[in-house]
Order: C-alpha cells, then sequence, then structure tokens
C-alpha cells in the first residue's frame, strides 16, 4: 500500500474549490481517507485538509501537478506524508511535567514524533523526574546578558537537528521578537493558565487571589506577543474557595499536560491551520 | 438572494464521491457555505451534508438532476430547504421542563420549527408551568386497554398536521413497535439518564442506589428496543455523595433540558444521519 | 416538627469554635441536618454553616441565646428560617432567558423564592417570550440625564416589596457606585463571560475575534468595581473555530441561564458566605 | 510543630456527635485544619473526617482516650498521621500509563505514597516504557491452573512489604471472591469505562458500537461483584461519531490515568469513607 498524504490548504473563498481539489485527486486514481473543510465566512477565507491515499502517483508528481491549480486559487498548501514522524524539539525549564507526558506519549505510539533535542535553561538534574533515556539534552543557561546568545545556540540546534516543531513544555523563558519570528508557525506554548484570563507570572495564584470558579490550561502559537499567540487548544475544570494555589497547581499539572499533548497531536498531524491570530483545528 | 439549501447523503464509499457532487454544485453556479463528510472506514460507509446557495436554479431542478448521480451511486440523499421551520408534535406528560425549554427556544428563533400540536395523556393542567399559549393541545389519556388506539389517535394528528418530527419531551409511555415503527427516523426520545448506565423506570434513584459520581441524559431516535435507538446527544455532570435523589432529579431537569434542546436543533438542521445503529452527527 | 433553621456566621479562626457552636446546638436540643465549615489557613478565617432542626426552642430564644457566644468570637451570622421563600426582585433588558429560566425554575418549586418585582428599562413587549403571569412589572427607563432617579425608583421599589435580594438578570446597565453600595451583598450580576477573560461588552464577539476555544458565564456579586465582584459561580464549555459570534450568543444563553440560576439557589439558601473579595460557597 | 492528625468516622446518626468530637479535640489543645462532615439523611448514618494540629498530647494517648466516646457512639474510626506515606503495591499487566502516572506523580511528591511493589502477570518488558527505577517487581504469571497459588503470592508480598492499599492499574485479571475479600476497602480498581454502562470485556468497543456520545473512566473498590464495587470517581468527555475505537482508546488512556490517579491521592488522604455499597468523599 501507498503511503497516505495529508493535503492542507487556505485561500479566499471562491465557489468551485472542492471539486476542483477532490477531482484533481479522483482523476488521479487517489482515494479520500478523511476530509474536512471550513468556509469562514466572515473572512471570506477557505481552509482544507484531506487525507487520502494517493494510489500509484508519487508525491513529487502530485506536488508538480498541483501547483498550477493551487496558484490559480491563491492556495497555501502543503501536501506532506500523513504518518511520517515529525522532528520535535523540546524546551523545558524546572517542571517536567509536560515533558514527561510528551515523552510517555511518544513512547507509546500516540504521538507520531521524533524528539530530535531537548533543551533546558537549568542543568539535566531539573527534569529527574523524568526519564529522558538517551534523547541528546542540551543545557543552555540564560541570563539578560546571555539572552541573543542562547537563542542564536537554540536556533543552530534546531537547524542541526531539521526540527519541524518547537514545544515550549513549561519553559520559563519569555522569547525575544526575533526568536518568536524565527519559529512562527511552528512553536507551540503551554499557558499554564485560561488565555485571555490570567497572563503573566503565577497565573494560578492570581487565580486563587480573584477567586474564580473554574481554571484551565491554554495550548497557543508563539507570536511576539507574549501570551496573544493563535490558539490551538484549551480545557478547564471547576475548583472551589477550599483549593489552596497550591491545590490549584496541582490540578493545573493535569490539565497543561493534556492540553498541550493534545495540541502537539494536532499540529503533528497537520490538523491546525492558522486564520490571521486565529486557528482552524481540524478535529480527529 | 436565493434561499439555502441542504444536501445530506450517505451510501457505500468509493473513490469520486465528494469531487462528483461538489463538481454536480459548481457546474450549475451553487456556491457551498458549509460542508462535511464523514468516510466511515469500518463501514465502508459515507456521509455527506452541503450547505449551499443554489443560484439561479431551482430546487426542483436540482433534485431532477441530482437523481441520477444519487442513483449511480447508490446513495440516499434529501435536498431540502434550509431555513423552513420544521413542523413538530410534541409529546409529554407530568413533567414540563423539556417542553418549556422547547418552547422557550423556538418563541426566540433559536429553533427552527412550527409547533403544530402538543399531546399529553395527561390534562393540560399538568403542564401548567409552561405557557404553551395557542397551540393546539391535545389530551390523550392512554391506559393498557387505550394503548391502541390512543396511538391511532396520535398518528391522525401527526398525520393532519403534517408533523415531520415527534419529539417526545418527558412523554412517559412506551410506545408500541407498531407506533416506533411508524414514527422511525423522526421521533426523538430524552431518556433521563446517561445510557447505556440506567435504563428503565426512576433512573435517577438507580444511579444514586449505586453511588455513581456523574450522571447524564441522553437523546436518542425511538426505535422498537426501548433506550436503544440510535444516540443523538449525551451530557453528564459530575455528583457527589451528598446530592440526595431529589437534587439528581433537579440536576438531571437541566441536563436533559439541553441534551433534548441540541438533539432537536441539531435533527431540525438536517445534521443528523444514521449509519445503521449509531448517527453520524455534523456539528455546527 | 419545627421549621429547620440554617445558621451561617464567620469570624477569625480559633481553636474550639466548632464545638462551641455545636455544642450549643446540642444542649438545646437541635439536631443537625447539613453542616459545613471551611478553615481558611491563607487568611486565618472561619467559615461555618449548618441546617438544623431546632428543636422545641423558638428562633428567637436561641438568637438571643446565640448572641453572646458570637460576639465572644467576633462573629458575623445570621440565623434563619431555612425554608421561608427569598423575596427576589429581578432587572432585565431586553434579553429574558434568564428571566424565563428563574421564573419556570420559581414555578416548579425548585427556587423558593417570592418575586417580588420585575423591573426593566425596556417594555413589557421586550419580554413578551416569558410569562411573567400576574408579576408586577415596573417600566423603569433610563437615560445619563436620569439615571440617578431612576435608581432611586429601583431602591424605592425594593423598600416598598422588602425585596432581599436583586439579580440582574442580564440587565444591561452599569450600576452606579451609590447604587452599588446600596445593595452590597444582596445583589447578583450575570456576566456573559468568563470572567476575569472578556470585560464590558459584546464579551461573545471579543471571544471570537481573539479565538479562544472555550466559553462561559460568571455569577456574581455586584460591587462598585463592574466585572470585579466576588465570584459566586461560573462554567464553561468548548467552541469551535466553526462557531460564529451568533452561535457562542447560542451557547452562551444556556450557560448564563444556567449559571445565574446556581447562583441564585446557593443565595436563597444561604449557601454564600463573603470572603473578602471571593467567596465560600457552600454546595449542597 | 507536631504531625498533624487525620480522624475519620462514621456511625448511625445522633445528635451531638459534632459537639463531641469536636470538644474532645478543642478540651485536650487540638486544633481543627479542616473538617468535613455528611449526615446521610436517608440511612441516618454519620460521617466525619477532620484534619487537626494535635498540640501536644500524642497519637496514642489521643486514641486511648477517644475509644471509649466512639465506643458510645458504635462509631467505626481510625486516628492516622496524616502526612505518613502509605505503604502501596501497584499491579498492573500489559498496559502501563496508569502506572507512569501514579509514579511521576509520587516522585514530584503529588502522591504521598511508598511503592513497596509492582506486581504484574506479564514479564517486566511489558511496562518498558515506564521508568520503574528500583522498585521491587514480581512477575507472577497466571493461569486457571495456578490462580489460587498466583493470588497467595500476592497476598505475601502485600504481608511482607505491609502494603495498606493495593491499586489495579489495569490489572487485567479479576481476582477471586477470595482475594477481592481479602483486599476489601483497600483495593482500588480502574475501570476503564463509564460504569454502570459497559462491564466486561474492551468496553471502548462496546461503547463506540453502542454509538454513545461520551466515554468514561469509574475508579472503585474491588469487591466479590465484578465491577460493582463502591465508586471513589468517575470522568467522562464528549467524542463523535469520528472517533474510531483507537481513538476511544487513546482518550480513555487519559481519563483513566487521571480518574486512578484521583482516587488513589483521595484514599491515601482517608477522603473516602464507605456508606455500604457507595462511598462518601471528602474532597480537597
Amino acid at each position: 500500500m501507498t503511503a497516505p498524504l495529508v493535503l492542507t490548504l487556505s485561500c479566499a473563498d471562491r465557489p468551485g474549490i472542492t471539486a476542483k481539489v477532490t477531482g484533481f485527486m479522483f482523476e488521479r486514481g487517489g482515494n479520500v481517507l478523511e476530509a474536512q473543510q471550513f468556509n469562514d465566512r466572515e473572512s471570506d477565507a477557505f481552509f482544507m485538509r484531506v487525507e487520502f491515499d494517493p494510489g500509484v502517483v508519487s508525491r513529487e508528481v502530485l506536488k508538480a501537478e498541483f501547483a498550477p491549480l493551487a496558484a490559480g486559487f491563491g492556495m497555501e498548501w502543503k501536501l506532506a506524508l500523513r504518518d511520517r514522524p515529525r522532528r520535535v524539539m523540546i524546551m523545558v525549564s524546572k517542571f517536567d511535567h509536560c515533558l514527561a507526558s510528551l515523552l510517555y506519549r511518544w513512547r507509546i505510539g500516540e504521538l507520531a514524533m521524533d524528539p530530535v533535542a531537548i533543551v533546558s535553561n537549568h542543568p539535566r538534574e531539573s527534569i529527574r523526574h523524568t526519564d529522558i533515556g538517551d534523547l541528546p539534552f542540551h543545557h543552555l543557561p540564560v541570563t539578560a546578558e546571555t539572552k541573543a546568545a542562547q537563542e542564536a545556540q537554540v536556533r543552530a540546534i534546531a537547524a542541526e537537528t531539521g526540527a519541524e516543531l518547537v514545544v515550549l513544555a513549561r519553559y520559563m523563558q519569555i522569547l525575544s521578537d526575533e526568536q518568536a519570528a524565527h519559529f512562527a508557525g511552528r512553536c507551540i506554548n503551554i499557558h499554564h493558565s485560561f488565555l485571555p484570563g490570567f497572563k503573566g507570572a503565577k497565573p494560578y495564584h492570581q487565580a486563587h487571589a480573584r477567586g474564580v470558579k473554574m481554571i484551565g490550561a491554554t495550548a497557543h502559537y508563539v507570536t511576539r506577543d507574549l501570551d496573544e499567540g493563535p490558539i490551538i487548544h484549551q480545557d478547564a475544570e471547576a475548583i472551589s474557595h477550599a483549593d489552596s494555589p497550591e491545590d490549584l497547581v496541582r490540578k493545573g499539572r493535569d490539565i497543561e499536560s493534556r492540553v498541550l499533548a493534545e495540541a502537539v497531536r494536532l499540529h503533528l498531524q497537520e490538523r491546525v491551520l492558522l486564520n490571521g491570530q486565529r486557528t482552524v483545528v481540524f478535529g480527529g
């Protein structure tokens, strides 16, 4: 059997796009496995994701032949192998619950990724609760003075390893504008609270002080505007007056771990498309 | 502007269906507003729902022209006006919270329906908490002896009013096999508990006796097998040891009301397709 | 049987409070039906709520005898009849779903209240979807110029009717500081979004523009700081990119209705105690 | 500071219990840190849990002095050190996600336990995704013929290690009646579905075949009646027609992991009291 492909595209909405795209596949003997589309009637934009068995035609040929059609509609598009593990760099600081969750899901085959590097601004000892096995670990401490140099090192590691995705798994450093721009669209952060509610530091303590009755977590793409990037996934759960800030932190670990893992899964499976400052998420 | 249409269809999955269907629309000047499809890879079945602006072609012409294409794929299909209020008969017994919820949503325009009859096996006094206004009310008491005759009356009212959907809004009578078959696919029941957990009578008391920590409600199509029909929508929420059976009944009212209303909305908008004993629900 | 009482109290935490309070009841033949307490270890404050059958002693005698004990601990406290319906004034503007929900729950006996007045800044026609029956309706239009006078009218109606609670059921006017202070601790607002996320106007449109993946609603006591009062109850649910602002408004109606109704129920049952800018909510 | 204690008790409900118990503590200089009680008005039973700082009196003295009071009320009771890690034996088969979750939570200090043994009916290789470090691992294969002997081995290990709690973390063997009785009240199972919905094998496949719209997991004490023991905790989440059985298994892993971990936490903190076939869970 041929390896399944996944086509993702977005463009201005016009009549006939679906017909043209699915017709293109049908004519070449492709067989749709899963297809989703979204007509954003506010911005008149169109988004589509198709998983398909390409039959006898190679991905290279399909790409070459699809290019004129895509150009005609002014599409942004991508035609990728569905099941190839994406190379992922994970960045972490002192809390390793998100890292532990990601690596466990990778080991049992839930996340189709290839962890090429783990980077921390703290020594390996900081993530001692997590078994990282033989994965390459890079300790890159950072201070205000060394931030530019440290970020250059991060970019160098990403380049050398061919990292396609950077996951900030409770990496407690703010990326510079330059760094955020460098990794635009391929860097996911877990904000350890329910955005846009509590931005900045110690959000669970903020939530406790405000007396809210629910807490949550937010996974989003990193942009220059801290905590303002396109949201991929969120979840929340009820809390009560009896929950101390420490209880909120404990409950938050669970929410953060699963929200980040779900966002990473969605991204790895090419299910997240950018729609300005928002996302289109083709779940499944 | 032309009235939008909604096309729903299901058939065995084969390459090219989406291309053919969307090509058909495009060639006739149709413009897709919303489209969803589902390739059920276990049963090799295909399901599709398309909302579209038909342009200048009438629904009748489209139906005639689509018929051969549909026949070629062996489709079950329907081409309906999207915004025409469907005629609905609501059946109720002594508890009127689901009825009240449905009527309120209808009055504010949330549910595009035309309530053609309210039928109860109890006198109008039983639903006195709900303002039914001028809606036709039919008191059809039922006993074991009169069940066949009463059900015939129900069918007669449905026929006379042209009811397209029958909603059992806490109607506490079991339909006969004949009646269930008569209204197959167009009769929605709210089971006042989380199926398949607690079937039969007093499910909240059963749930309390079992000490479960969550309760829910289930909206499903009525079939001959009581409480076994295809499920449209469910919801659940946490409870605790401190909740008495009466507390569960109170919490249940909320869940029942919103689960039934959502199932009715989904059905009215042609978003629910049957897939054997299950449903495909194209949310939105 | 004697009418059950409910005692609520708060004070600085000190050893022996529970023993003294429950001992007081026991010595007088009282029988505890439900009791909850909260030791806030951050602020060293103590909160308690006890439902009890007072036996043969009258509420007046108990109040007189409890006063010295309460004074010794510096308590804020209240000893109330548990089942007496509280007099409630409901204020509303153009959207009546919260009003409809509250009145239905009152009619079926779910909310033990006595609705003494419905006040709107719009004519009765605005809430035509809701059957208010014979409940006194007051149309009190308001402009910037007449705001002070209109608020005085509201206070006058509250005084005349003996309203113990004011519920802002989507009353779309901001209370003046004076008015907020007048009704402090006995005025509940439903904020039609998840605080502290989207304050101010059109929160669902804000949420859509931000691309969040969950929306919610917040019921809180009204204070001078708009949208900053102590939170009583919140709920949230998942949304997707496919939800338009109108979809969010529709989903929001459901959340708002049930969050406000729950907050009102908790308040009516004396289950909400103030803890600075936060609340202690003794659920049940 | 003295080590905090936790007192749990249950008995027939009678006036004065709370006063007597809290009075007992106060007279001895104890200071209540957290207290909860439940008056079960259906069974006329009373349940209480108090965390307190005992002051200068030792646990042994308190136990001796409390015994007569407890006897007078016919209490079942326990007076334990709140923070002493309980000795826990974890049993597992081929799926190790619950084990991984428990061990991670233990390592970061979230679960105050002392894992004294990991027992599996499969070789250590089966749980290779989980770092069990130096924890004692026992491979105890089991067949129909060797079941009695294997269960005796399990009891022997529990006895030797002083295990206070046995956690069946996806241990896919049914305990014999004898074994279930032996560990009554101190053996927690995770049922990988939402009870009482889908009992027995492959519950997620059952759920998929039935077309339900929510799945969940249930943590309960093990009793002779398989899948019928007192429920400690449950959770559920929405699924759709597009979820394959494999998707349900993936989503189930998350729910199972967190439901089991929460049940274990509640048990370790002495927050779960038995009430016939049900539980009283004093959350916090």
